[in-house]
């Protein structure tokens, strides 16, 4: 998409200082931009980089506009600006539209005339596709589960029966939606399943990375409010509700029943414990464990620091005596509880 | 599924104090029953809901019967109970018989004339699938894949070649079974790959969460017992043996050669070293890291608390120090080994 | 593949001391071999089975040669003579050629006529397999994706667009090359999505574990250099690169735009954080989190150790009081800094 700097300003938001008629078609890197591309500046790690920039335009904060060699898009936030940008310069394309001959649908089905069913995908009895919908190649649609306007599964997605997703939610290939719980009954040694007979539902602008999993509620459902980010090989066990706009990193796990805040940001590979619950605008760091519930908004974080594998395995029996050294010093001190 | 109170308590083994002829047709949980509903109580935190349901019976132990507002089901674990009470009241569909028309199923596959091969799925030369089983859509059968009576793949499953897994088992959307374990040697800074010729043999009554990994052995088989239930996320690595009964949560991780016992309980986001023994009736808690064999029975932990993030940057060099503080101690009080 | 002990040595780089004639079969454990089978003996805990061996041959070193009741192969690195061995005995299987009739090939896709695309896989247009290319059953190549030579696809992998792959790479199932990196801007509280718009390039000789995902870089690619191998469930963020003959195990996240070095080797279970540097050289055992870069080869460790659950309850209060105990041993001993 070619655009003046002119338009490319107004339609992000930012203030031009430069030639608003120059035309550019492209995002890139401070490092990687040519003549016709934008670049930005959001990491102030990378400012050296400005000065040599061979960029038409750089999208910037006020404080870096002075040093800007070539036009600058000024804006309070900059990498609002770049998101904003590129998708205005590399706008999604549209899928086509109809079912592919070598895909099945079900008579059942309810497909609308824009939707699109790829080639070898399944869409089962009852399922709902509703306007511009894009099943990819590959995914599963299962019975009775429906798809919002605008929803794209990119390919080998499996959306389990009876799943309901909302509006323009982006689904990566390989993960699964509704598929069963973690429930078993212990008898006598022997686990019993316990059917899963809730559903998950999903609700509008949500993206949901590859090969994450959401499993169906118990008795009730599983929720994933709206604007929900999702990052790729995430587990969200059965009857979690995960609060709108939150963002969760890659490989994070949550176990079943716990509901997590709006506005939270759930750093990667995070455990949460089941039947907990989690209050808005929380931010919990890369790795941490979280055993209990947290009632107050900030910032938390577990875990030892990486060090030397000889220093470690002289640290590594003391891990264990913490208890008995505190007992110790508080001995020597008279201090602490 | 109707069944009356005096039908299900003698289906449950419950001890029914109420009227047995009244109907119900479906379970739910104390707040969310109404009147033709079963609802539960086996989780102490729940127990102020009682007074308040609107449920036709309540499963729930001797300890709770006499504080139930209507008719009684009433047995020592009544979260088994409320899991046989779901599974008669809610009984799985029996799938279709037959190859769907999208499907490709090898001449050479033997496939039972009760078994289902659904839309799009794959089953490869010499795989055999016995009475009952259910092929979901898009899954993959290997060749000279076994599946034992009533074995049901739900999704985009894919068996590899030569897999053995018996009856009853469930595996969920996106499960791997039978791939490639990592096995390589260094031929001078370069890998080279070790050919995985062993293969995956899978117990009956085998539960296999969606996403689960399970490879092949690299001589001899990686084996999973009967009655296994694994949850989503879970990676096993190569000749591998899980015992009997073992439940083990999501984002587990099993490097290989490692041996689990029997009815272990392993939780979420646990990492067990590779070439170690677990013996039976083990229990060890979320995120936990297992570097050495576990020879005595009993729960076992790791792992440091969440913290608000202050507080955490402030001890992380301290996590580090800790052998030096423990020696200076040491030095201090005379003792400690 | 039969051959004799004479053929075997050469092909191995072993020294035989024995029968040269003497015919074989395969290769198999020490325990588990029989008259026509070959032996290894590489870890020293396996020492004790040589004896009782019914091997005809056993790959051992220099050391353990005398030891052995039948006929040795001798050689500095038994394990990579197992590696070599057991690739001579047991060559992978040749696929078909051409496309299977259940298959999608778009009409502009170019098809190596030495290439195969089994069932129900899907080539998207402007796709290119070269020579002896592999695409197994329900896989997807997605538009302009580009496959070297001898490239296997085994079975429902994802190849998003424009990815490129290069030669004798092996892809296990349910892996996704390509979906969209976790790029998202914040506008007031509500998630922007950031275009993603580079993509990702693998080299040669690469192998790629069951469910792992390698995500797509925003503005440039995520790099995979020649001869990496990633196990199972590791999660690759956008714009990372991994360099040439790293090994990683499985369910190891690596967050975006970090750079790993050559010849590294990384544990299970690992979590690297993003916009870091790890050096050539490094190894990182499993459970370990990285936060900072790394610029000393070496071995590097971090995570508490597993515990009896009664002895961690007691330790979990005084991991988030080490700082304050550091301060009070400090003024104790008036050392420290």
């Amino acid at each position: 998409m070619r655009l003046s700097l002119g338009e490319l300003a107004s339609a992000i938001g930012a203030d031009l200082r430069g030639d608003a008629t120059r035309v550019v078609d492209r995002i890139a890197t401070l490092q990687g931009a040519g003549p016709g591309a934008v670049a930005f500046l959001s990491n102030r790690r990378y400012r050296h980089l400005l000065a040599g920039t061979r960029a038409a335009a750089v999208i910037l904060s006020p404080a870096d506009a002075a040093a800007c060699p070539t036009a600058a898009l000024v804006m309070a936030n900059p990498y609002l600006g770049y998101a904003r940008a590129a998708t205005r310069l590399s706008p999604p394309l549209r899928p086509p539209q109809g079912v592919h001959p070598s895909a099945w649908v079900s008579d059942s089905a309810r497909v609308d005339a824009s939707a699109w069913v790829g080639p070898q995908a399944v869409v089962e009895a009852g399922a709902e596709l509703a306007a511009e919908v894009s099943v990819g190649p590959s995914c599963v649609v299962g019975q009775g589960a429906r798809l919002g306007v605008g929803t794209r599964l990119v390919a080998n997605v499996t959306i389990c029966w009876g799943v309901t997703i909302g509006a323009r939610v982006l689904v990566h290939p390989g993960a699964v939606i509704g598929a069963d719980g973690f429930g078993i009954a212990n008898d006598g040694g022997v686990w019993v399943k316990i059917p899963q007979l809730g559903s998950v539902v999903v609700g509008d602008d949500v993206e949901i990375g590859a090969n994450t999993t959401i499993d169906r509620g118990a008795l009730e459902d599983t929720v994933v409010e709206d604007g929900v980010k999702l990052d790729n090989q995430i587990q969200v066990g059965h009857n979690c509700r995960i609060g709108a706009h939150t963002a969760i990193a890659g490989c994070t796990g949550i176990a079943g029943s716990t509901r997590i805040g709006r506005r939270c940001m759930i750093g990667g590979g995070v455990g949460i414990n089941g039947h907990i619950e989690i209050c808005d605008d929380v931010q919990i760091s890369a790795r941490s464990a979280v055993h209990q519930s947290i009632s107050e908004p900030g910032k938390y974080s577990s875990g030892t620091p990486l060090q030397p594998q000889a220093q470690w395995l002289r640290n590594v029996p003391r891990y264990r005596q913490i208890d008995d050294m505190y007992k110790r010093l508080k001995r020597l001190t008279g201090t602490g509880e």
